[in-house]
């Protein structure tokens, strides 16, 4: 919430005072004067329109106390994918610049690596000859570089590149290709009384490190993809060591699968911004109550990049087909927002 | 908290309203009157003594602001076994009692049952023959009576059994037969800003639609056991489908590598009462900092069961040996407790 101007008299002021110290849940937007609203408008990084104005319907809907489509707090399970719906995904999935650059920095200590594909084709920069190795190269790449150390080490690994990576085309640290109209929706979701997930195709202990500091989410609400682990003592001390092998992968219809293992209950609202998000969004709102699906559609080539039906990372194609059926929100990213980044003007 | 007496003079009902005003966490034990404490006893069903006092410094030395020992709330995560720990598991766990009578409701449409082992054994009350089937027999118990249906189909028919199951010895309903002082426990631990999770070999979705009103713990703090599900459409609504398949056993080892897929924090305090416990005690609290470890020893057979190192279900011998090295606190349930159950003087 700004800060309410000094300069108002007191009856605003002590008018604008009350309503801030009411809970958000309590305050329909609709009931607020639209000065009142300019200064507590939780969501300035959105441009008025329909996509904004369906979520603020949405919400007003399910926290309106003792009216037919009140939603207790408890059941308001909110569900984000990550690549694409909170930070870039382009020009390929950060986990993948962190796949490559790791391949890199072990290759000293695997001399074989040299003439074996896959690990040759990302020595080379021969992103022809990866994409070749297909499905079995990448989980190849993954086991290699995601496997092999305790969750804690993994962890330091993860932290340690996200400081120093940069992203290729605005040289600046992944954890702030973040999209700030996200940023505030999730922050809004939360005032309202929302609990805020993160389902995520991407490695969970990959997100975890930083999701709480960036998204304020905690690792508890992460949910993702993941390697088997096993429990051993080391020295004496007990450690989760993460293998080499695929555990899990939250994707497509691992999403609802995950979604109804790791919470158990059913979300009322899903935003994503692909097809892996398909199932995700069906799970969510094809259950007979208000519920809420949204798709960002990344449509800004100037601010941030311009990709759906043929993209090769984060393709929106039978989404954007389901997304007109279901009456699911669609985000133009270059219509309804005022800024992608946080740090862009 | 009990409600304050009114007849105490004006200035010590101020004071006990000033303190009770105050979040527990702010609020050491120590420095409260013995009068104010009697009154604000947070485990009034717990007997003084060590159990007691080791629970109450520890949540006093973690909460403290500014001391050395201070947790910040969101690293107070708190992990709690449930068969045995939070509520009863004699003569069997609840959830075998579940599966036979499950067999039992089902054989009428599954005639070959009756000269098909594991199912004859079931159907014939041979105990003798149902172990002889071993574990491979009980796994195939397991995929017959949870799995073939819906997540939510299972969900009703676990609650429909639940309301109606009643506890062989004491003619109640298994949800009754919880323990009083950990219910107190449990709320104070979240009084005190701690997060509180179940972490259980029984199954996941046998728990969540009755832990929450129980125990006040919501679906997504429960970690337990699981079958493989799948995703599909049906009848053009998005189901999950419990498969016949075992996806996650939640005991032993298994406990710190579930804590660690769901929870993704290491927990500072862990409860528990049998061997199973044993790697989510060690991976609690062999880390260094402040941590705390419990184990609930089942002595007392005039309120509940006695049993330990003999034990078939909630077997405690490794857990105990380990005990007294770790310096993990052993609740004497016949010494300790004020009362068992909830129902009980």
């Amino acid at each position: 919430m700004k800060p309410i101007s000094t300069s108002g008299d007191l009856s605003r002021r002590v008018l604008l005072n009350t309503l801030a110290a009411l809970p958000t849940l309590l305050v329909p937007l609709s009931l607020i004067s639209s000065s009142a609203y300019a200064q507590t408008d939780p969501l300035p990084s959105w441009n008025d329109g329909p996509a904004k104005t369906s979520i603020t319907r949405f919400v007003a809907r399910v926290t309106a106390q003792g009216e037919p489509d009140y939603v207790a707090p408890a059941e308001r399970i909110a569900v984000f994918d990550n690549d694409g719906t909170l930070w870039s995904e382009q020009p390929m999935y950060v986990q993948l610049a962190f796949i490559l650059d790791r391949v890199k920095a072990l290759a000293p200590q695997n001399p074989s690596w040299k003439t074996k594909q896959p690990f040759k084709a990302v020595l080379d920069g021969d992103m022809r000859a990866l994409a070749a190795s297909g499905e079995q190269g990448l989980m190849q790449l993954i086991a290699t570089t995601h496997g092999g150390m305790t969750s804690d080490e993994f962890a330091k690994i993860a932290t340690d590149w996200l400081a120093t990576a940069r992203h290729p085309r605005f040289k600046r640290p992944y954890t702030e290709l973040v999209y700030q109209p996200m940023l505030e929706l999730l922050a809004y979701l939360r005032a309202s009384g929302f609990k805020t997930f993160i389902a995520s195709g991407g490695g969970v202990e990959f997100m975890r490190p930083w999701t709480e500091r960036v998204y304020g989410i905690p690792p508890e609400q992460i949910l993702g993809s993941s390697i088997k682990t096993k429990f051993e003592m080391r020295d004496g001390r007990p450690s989760i060591v993460r293998l080499q092998q695929i555990n899990f992968i939250d994707d497509k219809a691992g999403k609802p699968i995950g979604i109804n293992q790791q919470i158990g209950r059913r979300p009322i609202a899903a935003f994503g911004n692909s097809d892996g998000d398909l199932e995700m969004l069906q799970w969510t709102t094809m259950s007979g109550g208000v519920r809420f699906g949204l798709i960002v559609q990344h449509t800004d080539a100037e601010r941030e990049f311009a990709y759906d039906r043929q993209a090769h990372f984060g393709k929106l194609d039978k989404a954007l087909d389901a997304a007109a059926v279901n009456k699911w929100t669609v985000v133009d990213m270059k219509r309804d927002w005022k800024k992608v980044f946080p740090f862009q003007e």
